[in-house]
């Protein structure tokens, strides 16, 4: 078929589909609560979750929000997740505190460490809170965001099930253990959220299903070489990629995140964390996560003014490409969400949607709806 | 000359060099000790400022120890550091204080903040200082050491002269802006020390020496693009190097340490620093720094063992090649000092001691003597 032709069935068939597959952004979130509610999940859990996952599609970040709904749901089936277990405190300081999530869902779980950081920071300036017994917490960005509208500094980790192999390794012991900043800039503001392999899984995902390679650095084949073959991809690689790349920082950094989350809540961590699928699981994740709020008044009163320089100065660095400006961390998110304010609603993927009406039917409750 | 008698001369002038270079680390310390006198510095702030700069070099990271002594002694001759200077605290709470580092040596003002966040972390869990008004401070990992012996984790980060180019800038906007964290686990530990560009500059100016090439995602050129030329090398790229290859990760991390130290602390930050040489620098630097201690009895009792499962984990993942063995952060650190150990004295470069020599001469201090 010539090339022209599958470009007019392409643009076709998108057309056909954005007018078919806008969700509301409430729409979305509702259908993701009625799901919870249908595994005894009380309402107000089914809420934090719901928010945290359609916040996750709003900002663009497709793989942590609808997309891990199944995941969740079938974890609450097999019952290696409890979705209404309510977080413990262990031992606590003025300025820390150890939780016990006590197998809840895991936002439940990361919005009571993260308001109990903020609170302790109003006081002792820092709240650290680390939490074990936990599960799956969504993107990372949202916990310091929680920070950022009390005009706090906020920071979140987690470790996660292993994908990553150590540099010079050749299988995996780390997982992809991201790490999110979030930083008030009066109405600007900073947010980091990465992963601290080169990539996440789903970017590699992606280049399998369109057949093409992926660039050196990001994963790593059976006998641990470099591949830009997709199929042979076996683990992650760090950030940086290679040795001689610096991968060995990425791999440093990853080593950071499981100490400050799994070994120091005492949750699991490296390869005793279990592998994870849309499938759920039979065994409990036992997740560690790492929660901070600094009140920045604690220190330069002129913290969010100088912010606000700062991002403006990285903006305004001379671009290679006049075309492509410099960004900071969340200015792509916030296209995104200005983007799905404009259309009306978030454009879910076919096969998204198609999970959505299986889902719809097997736990019986009413299937999403479009714009 | 045949490629044979090159590398002939080139091993009989390394074994020469051997015998001459070896220097103990007591008198590596003392020559140190007798520049920062010379300038009129406090016999305990030169204390303090060699005691850091020396073990740089014990633990081979070369370009951090005796080779930064000529920036610093500059910077006094010309004024711009106060070698006298104490610093103090500006504002505190049970887990914070803001410092005023008074322009003073950069092991004094980091000693001083270090010595803080550990006190304020024995009574509220966690200690978090951020100082103005600060200098080089060496090594970043020499303050989370401190915190170490302490049997806490140690956390510390400083802004630094603009060098790297934000992903999609053509000019420099941050630093190498370091990260160091270090952990306690028994008889073992974990320290990782790393720059948030792809390399330290060092590493760029070896391969121009050699006339070697340099891999790509190191450095840009004058128009942005990534080359492989260290002629040609005018920005360091963030780790990770290009975008495709998630420097934005690289170009985030230096931006959170560029926010946590010189934002946070109303010091300089991004282009507001000053660039710096060995010939020192008229201007006041205004670095910015945060040190973090964290006390783990906080949290799960049995942080320690699980920290030594946690590395004995990592460094019996399988190996891609078994010649090279699977490294936790520190660990080749650890390696160097025992063999400075064994030699019984620190190989510098002849390059190095020259300069010695010549400070020797220029301040009328005792040179350096060899074993």
């Amino acid at each position: 078929m010539p090339a022209i032709i599958q470009n007019q069935r392409r643009n076709m068939s998108m057309c056909e589909s954005q007018k078919q597959e806008l969700v509301s952004v409430n729409e979305s979130r509702r259908f993701m609560i009625d799901c919870f509610k249908a595994f005894g999940v009380p309402q107000i859990h089914a809420e934090q979750q719901a928010d945290l996952l359609v916040a996750a599609d709003y900002r663009g970040h497709f793989s942590h929000g609808l997309n891990r709904l199944e995941y969740y749901l079938n974890d609450l089936s097999k019952k290696s997740t409890d979705g209404a277990a309510v977080p413990k405190i262990l031992k606590e300081t003025p300025a820390t505190a150890w939780v016990d999530g006590c197998n809840g869902l895991g936002a439940v779980i990361g919005n009571f460490c993260m308001d109990l950081a903020i609170k302790k920071s109003k006081t002792a300036g820092v709240g650290w809170v680390c939490v074990k017994n936990s599960n799956h917490y969504g993107m990372a960005g949202w916990y310091p965001m929680k920070a950022m509208k009390e005009g706090f500094v906020g920071i979140s980790m987690t470790n996660t099930s292993p994908l990553m192999a150590p540099t010079r390794a050749k299988e995996a012991a780390l997982g992809t253990n991201p790490i999110a900043v979030g930083v008030p800039a009066g109405d600007d503001h900073f947010l980091l959220d990465m992963a601290t392999t080169a990539v996440a899984l789903g970017k590699i995902e992606i280049q399998r299903r369109k057949g093409e390679d992926i660039p050196e650095g990001w994963a790593q084949n059976v006998e641990g070489a470099s591949t830009t073959d997709p199929e042979q991809a076996c683990c992650l690689m760090p950030l940086g990629g290679a040795e001689g790349n610096s991968g060995y920082k990425g791999y440093g950094l990853a080593s950071v995140v499981d100490i400050l989350t799994g070994v120091m809540a005492g949750a699991n961590y490296s390869t005793k964390i279990r592998k994870w699928n849309a499938l759920g699981c039979n065994e409990q994740a036992d997740l560690g996560q790492m929660f901070v709020a600094i009140n920045p008044n604690c220190f330069d009163p002129d913290f969010e003014t100088n912010m606000c320089d700062l991002n403006s100065r990285l903006r305004n660095s001379k671009p290679i490409d006049p075309e492509m400006t410099v960004l900071v961390a969340g200015d792509k998110e916030e296209d995104n969400m200005k983007a799905v304010d404009k259309a009306g609603g978030i454009k879910y993927l076919p096969d998204q949607l198609r999970t959505c009406k299986e889902l719809a039917q097997r736990l019986n409750v009413k299937p999403l709806s479009f714009i």
